[in-house]
């Protein structure tokens, strides 16, 4: 396939650089680029390697625009970039545009019109899928789980099963039957192995226009507001209520019964046991690796800080209160 | 569906509060109760919600029976309320009742009475599953595991896979076959999509009443005693021995090779270095999230704390002798 | 089935100790063993309990065979082991041998001689799998993938699954759609329910003879350099380059677009946020479990770390510079 660069300045509402019928194979980075390749330049302290590249046209912002010979003019490359890759995709979005024959589908569930269903999906009785979903290969829907339009379901995700409740009584455990569902917005995109359990009482509920990567975990009663995007291995414990366009980093948890404020990014690998009510950009976690003798020597030392915190407020009495 | 009070009190050994022929039809949360529901107390420090609340009916324990109209006395409201949702679902547990026609079960492959296998489960030769447990969808459970009764496995968990052993040598890493087996007790549960290794000689064994929650990962050779419960997302590493009557918390990991002695509670996204020989509570992990700047600042001098440390050692010193 | 320590001594390149003609029937450990079983000492250091097993023949490096009647000399006693578990394995390795008829396998996809597909795997469009390989139950791969000779994927993982990208917008967040493969070489094992994707525009890169326990994630764009292995649960960020023969503890994460030079040896639970050029061992995360109220004490003082640290720089100056 091949595109002239009008046709893509008019496919994303950019203008042509140079030679409008310049001709395109493929997208490419600007290192890997070859003749032939469209690249993009998404970030202006990068600009140098416009001069190095060997791609024959590139996405550039304004500032940029007599640095390349070929290219497109755009506010926002990145965006651009984000686009082109939906329109030069050779492939496709995979496991698209049909119902797999192998799929299992629970007669009482309804399915709007142009749902996707790849092989060995399973979706249980009364599940609602609103229209172009596009629902993985190997995803198990639970019974009565709501799903809206346009979202896109990975591979083996698992959406409404059991949450992990129990009381304790004198035999063990006893089950408690999750008697709520699991709620999807529009345009919700949920990555591979994913499980979302359903609410004990109340419905777990993922807004419109939320990111989950692969291998999150939703516990039972959580909520997730518009647009929040979340990186892999995330975790919610039960009744975690997150505020909309929230981000939080790969491998980050969350303790339960708390709530996030809107507008809060969280970085990898911390734990969240209180709630947050300002936005802003919040960390915790690993201080990072280092040799293994000297994390060894800081580790024994973290099981020692209160105690020396304790030695050092001693050291800064008055003298005199010492003695 | 509907229940009167003076039924839900046979069904649970409660003591009706009030009209013994009051109906509900749900059950909900103090909160969210409509008229028409039943609901219930747990914790007595929340009783001021008994004012509040819209529920036709509530559970309640015998010091707040004065404050309800309708309702059923219970020694053991939250226990109560697990029985109830049993009763009051109206759907009942997904995908149980049926061993499903596109289950691949091996002929070898010896289940008990009353055996739910979900669609596509994959069952291997020798498996042996007690009565009455329910296999759920895309299940995958390795030749020769042994499953008690009345056991129920999440969707997309893997049972019974290879050990992840590797004998070092001159043309790269040599795989060890695991010729062990996975042996899970009674009345255990096993969430979604999680991952119970065999072992490479002695058997993984699972006690009975055990309740795994999602994506938990189990390595070779691990035992877990009965009644243990971890929440989501735990990983154990190979050998790892984990007592009876144990809790773990989400995210948290055992390095391997150590014992957890019974009655031992531990918080979430912890790392367990080493064995834990005296009941009790413990906790590790990061100290929760706080603003990214403080956090740098926080994560820099852990890197430096040994240092400072030894510094704080100095001062301490007599004047005398550091001179 | 039973074999010879002179049938076991040709098959592993070792040298009998007693009689060649001795029977084994099985693999055990030296505690565990029973007569009949062969088993091993891989720890010089702890020979005594060679005097202790019930094993019938022991396989030992040379300074030991003295101390065993019947077994196997072995320059490497763990290497030999691993041989034998092969040899002596009575089931084989699981799910091998054939193409299973639910498996779902894409016209276009190529397979070498001796592929095994487990049941319901799917495997997309334009896949090429190599010679050997072992495609477990319920793997997808996704379109495109390619696979080398001899690999073993486990039950439930994903293979070339959509990368996490996506650029902000007004209106929400716009899919980047991932135009670049996954390529996996020889001899390379993933255990059960991983995800690895494939690139936004480069492919993300699979070295020969990497091993890959399970639960692991693989962001877009990561390249692993041959032999590394890594234990579950560990997660790459997106373009995480990792060189050759690392080894990396579970739980551990990357956080992207960083590399990790060869022969590196990083420990469980840590976060790689920054490159490592120099070979070697490193550690971070979690300093272990504590008594509760222990951690909670020193989880504040961490919060205050850096507040401490300048307290004590205080106290360390001058005292007439105080003044």
């Amino acid at each position: 396939m091949a595109w002239s660069l009008s046709e893509l300045a008019a496919l994303t509402g950019t203008e042509v650089i140079g030679d409008p019928e310049c001709r395109v194979y493929r997208l490419n980075s600007l290192q890997a680029a070859e003749p032939g390749d469209l690249s993009f330049l998404s970030q202006v302290r990068r600009r140098s390697e416009l001069h190095t590249t060997r791609a024959s046209a590139v996405v550039v912002p304004p500032q940029c625009e007599s640095e390349v010979q070929h290219g497109l003019r755009s506010e926002q490359p990145y965006l651009t970039y984000a686009q082109l890759s939906q329109h030069m995709d050779p492939r496709g979005l995979p496991f698209s545009g049909a119902q797999d024959a192998t799929a299992s589908i629970a007669p009482s569930a309804r399915l709007g019109a142009a749902v996707s269903v790849g092989p060995y999906a399973v979706i249980g009785a009364d599940v609602v899928i609103g229209e172009g979903s596009v629902i993985g290969p190997h995803v198990v829907i639970y019974p009565g789980t709501h799903i809206g339009q346009r979202c896109l379901i990975g591979a083996h995700s698992v959406i409404g099963s059991d949450g992990f409740g129990f009381a304790p009584s004198t035999t063990g455990w006893i089950k408690i039957h999750h008697l709520g569902r699991v709620r999807i917005g529009d345009d919700v995109e949920i990555g591979a192995s994913c499980t979302i359990d359903r609410g004990a009482l109340d419905d777990t509920v993922i807004g419109s226009g939320v990111k989950l990567d692969n291998q999150i975990m939703i516990a039972h009663g959580c909520t997730i507001g518009p647009r929040t995007a979340m990186a892999a291995c995330v975790a919610l414990a039960g009744s975690t209520h997150i505020g909309a366009d929230v981000t939080v980093g790969g491998m980050t948890g969350f303790t339960g019964h708390l709530e996030v404020c809107d507008k809060v990014h969280i970085g990898a690998d911390a734990l969240v046991t209180q709630s947050i009510t300002t936005p802003g950009h919040y960390a915790g976690g690993a201080a990072g690796v280092m040799p293994v003798a000297q994390w060894r020597r800081n580790a024994v030392r973290f099981r020692q800080l209160d105690r020396l915190a304790t030695r050092l407020a001693q050291l800064e009495k008055p003298k005199d209160s010492t003695n």
